[in-house]
């Protein structure tokens, strides 16, 4: 019997030849991520009590990501105690002010094929876009990993992917991956893995694919899995990494718990609707809902293929009387590519703002929290009650170029209205 | 006896022919400025109570500046009320999202020569520095305003700031005001007006007046008064503003209570030091003080030939390591001047942190609010305790060219030395 990817990894990170779905194994952890809600303030007391030793300061990684801009007193102490931590344990690698923990990590080569990737987020199941088997963990979990640089792990069962077909003009990533958990469910893959593939997701770039890993948890899986190809390989290069990377692929008599097999060229663009993520409807039935915010950004949507996209429908028009759009790029490496490239002018002649990136806004902590009775459409990952400020405001989610046409007409639309004329 | 500016202005505003120092008058509010923190939801149940209808609404402006982007469900409510309310009253201008009140006002043509301006803020007095009598009123006050259109003012004796000569390369307006609230002291000039004039104010560019009147306050005044001149007559014809427009100057024999003589060309760079805005002392004697974070924005000196000076220093340069500096144009308006003229990028390649305007990190309450034992280096305008966030961090003020050489080396640092070789 073969192993998918994830069993594949695990194997190799607990030293074995084969594992399988179901076995406890215990893994070698390549990186530990923190960020500063969920990191040196949580973790230093238990850290410290135990022996306050690193297993290995090259492989934790903290970026400060979520108190960026700080917006009150306990958060800008938090930051401070965060990079104070970070210098007291000589780690080798802190970020602050850059972006999103999962994107900065991604740029700055710790993430490559076949690593295990630990971290106090559960959208760390980002990385598995370029092929390594990374999920959330708590706090406490954390303490054993900066201790010992191992933790349990169950392998899981996998859920295979499988997108066939061309996406249509205006349809994207993130309509493919609101499907999937739309058939799933919120919790329908939970302790499981996802592995996406077909024709459809070769074809996908880089930062299209990442949009589907970061959203896994949303269907409650461990982690959500691509299988490397010579993009990751160009991905890497391109940001330094030279090393000699081992590419893990599912075998093909490998098992998996359930498949499920989509073609990419009948999907419309796809809305999450309030108050969960997979409460999720074709565009054409939700089109014509109020928004007061739009939102343009985070780690699952910010990128600058995101950016690209709403320039596209937005340069030279106005976005709607009355509401606000906030734009704010997954990184400052992509902020400034958008600026190089005139995106944030475009943007801005728009009517948009344009934000530092953040985990603000997406998080409901900071830079543009709702109110009661306020009705947002997002590029992000969460819609639940509260994530995004008041519990009395609604979030709908949908891809950047629903966003940037909602944010034309101040009610949810359809992109392809603004991408495909005569069309709708 | 010939009169002040203030006393013409406020003769015209109360009808009558002439008016001193000591009357007291009902004065004519040419605009009633709110923002969103001290403005409707503050004051919307006394106004209703008292009948709920405004005098006119044309002439009450309402800027939402505090709570954008808002960091809290609160703010969000806040801002969420100001923009309901000022749809409810029909208002003729509402703001949002465009940076600071002061700022947004003066480039939408609102602030004009001879205008009787009184806002909810206290740096309401910044439109002097295009000729109008400006003050910050309490928001209970303010209730009077909306329904009459009337307030009473005591008409306040005058201080003329004379300032002769040149400045020096590396010193600006900032500088010149530091300087001078040293000399009054922070309650040097309650109840009384401030009157910059002499060559040196003459050749400040309106940009840089508007720093000298925005900081008035700092020394108590009740406004900071510039004569307008042919410089001012410009700014508002570039702003749509074409009607004829009534200079205000003072009588050659008008009454001062007090005049302060100033050399512009013997004045070094100047720092307010914590926790007062009146602990003023030259760079030299402050330089190497460590800092943390390094701002540059505000309504005081977050204007375009703000953010010019400070890349001119910092340009092909890098902020030194483990600073961030966070930069925050005075309005959306610049954000996109600057943009478009490649500063936004030559900072950030420095490693600026670019954000929104908003009066945000200035005022301590989101978007870069500073912890307990963090120092600051601001070119905002107050550096009282917890000003800036924590009450146990330290706040320093000087003009942006001296934060951007502090950017640079991370400790306040004389900016003479990255604008003149071999003077330092």
């Amino acid at each position: 019997m073969g192993m998918t990817m994830s069993e594949k990894i695990l194997a190799k990170a607990s030293c074995q030849p084969s594992v399988k779905a179901g076995d406890i194994v215990w893994a070698q952890v390549d990186i530990a991520l923190m960020h500063d809600l969920l990191g040196p303030w949580l973790v230093d007391g238990g850290f410290k009590r135990l022996g306050g030793k690193l297993y290995d300061k090259e492989k934790v990684v903290i970026v400060s990501d979520h108190c960026t801009p700080p917006a009150t007193v306990q958060q800008a102490d938090i930051l401070k105690f965060t990079r104070d931590w970070a210098k007291e344990q000589d780690l080798s690698y802190y970020y602050e002010f850059e972006g999103p923990c999962h994107q900065v990590i991604a740029e700055h080569g710790h993430v490559r094929p076949g690593r295990v990737i630990l971290g106090t987020d559960s959208h760390t199941c980002m990385a598995g876009g370029l092929g390594a088997f990374a999920t959330g963990i708590g706090s406490t979990e954390m303490i054993g990993v900066l201790l010992t640089g191992e933790t349990w792990l169950k392998v899981p069962e996998t859920i295979k992917i499988v997108w066939e077909g061309e996406l249509p003009e205006g349809v994207y990533a993130k309509d493919m991956v609101l499907k999937t958990i739309k058939d799933l469910g919120h919790a329908g893959a939970t302790y499981q893995a996802l592995e996406f593939s077909g024709s459809a997701i070769q074809n996908l770039s880089i930062d299209e694919r990442l949009v589907l890993s970061n959203m896994a948890v949303e269907a409650g899986a461990k982690t959500g899995l691509i299988e490397p190809d010579e993009k990751v390989m160009e991905y890497l290069r391109a940001r330094g990494v030279t090393d000699d990377i081992e590419f893990f692929k599912s075998d093909e008599d490998a098992e998996y718990i359930r498949t499920l097999h989509y073609n990419a060229s009948e999907l419309e663009p796809q809305v999450a609707c309030p108050h969960e993520v997979d409460n999720v409807h074709p565009v054409s039935s939700v089109q014509g809902v109020k928004v007061d915010q739009v939102y343009l950004g985070s780690c699952t949507n910010g990128r600058i293929n995101d950016l690209r996209i709403a320039a596209k429908i937005l340069k030279g028009k106005k976005i709607a009387k009355g509401i606000r759009c906030l734009v704010v790029p997954a990184s400052q490496h992509i902020w400034m590519q958008a600026s190089k490239e005139g995106i944030l002018d475009i943007l801005t002649e728009a009517g948009c703002i344009v934000n530092m990136p953040s985990c603000g806004a997406c998080g409901g902590f900071t830079s543009g929290v709702i109110g009661a009775g306020e009705v947002v459409m997002s590029s992000s990952n969460r819609n639940f009650r509260g994530r995004m400020g008041s519990p009395k405001g609604e979030v709908y989610l949908g891809s950047p170029a629903s966003v940037a046409a909602t944010a034309l007409e101040g009610k949810i639309t359809d992109p392809r209205k603004y991408l495909l004329e005569g069309v709708l």
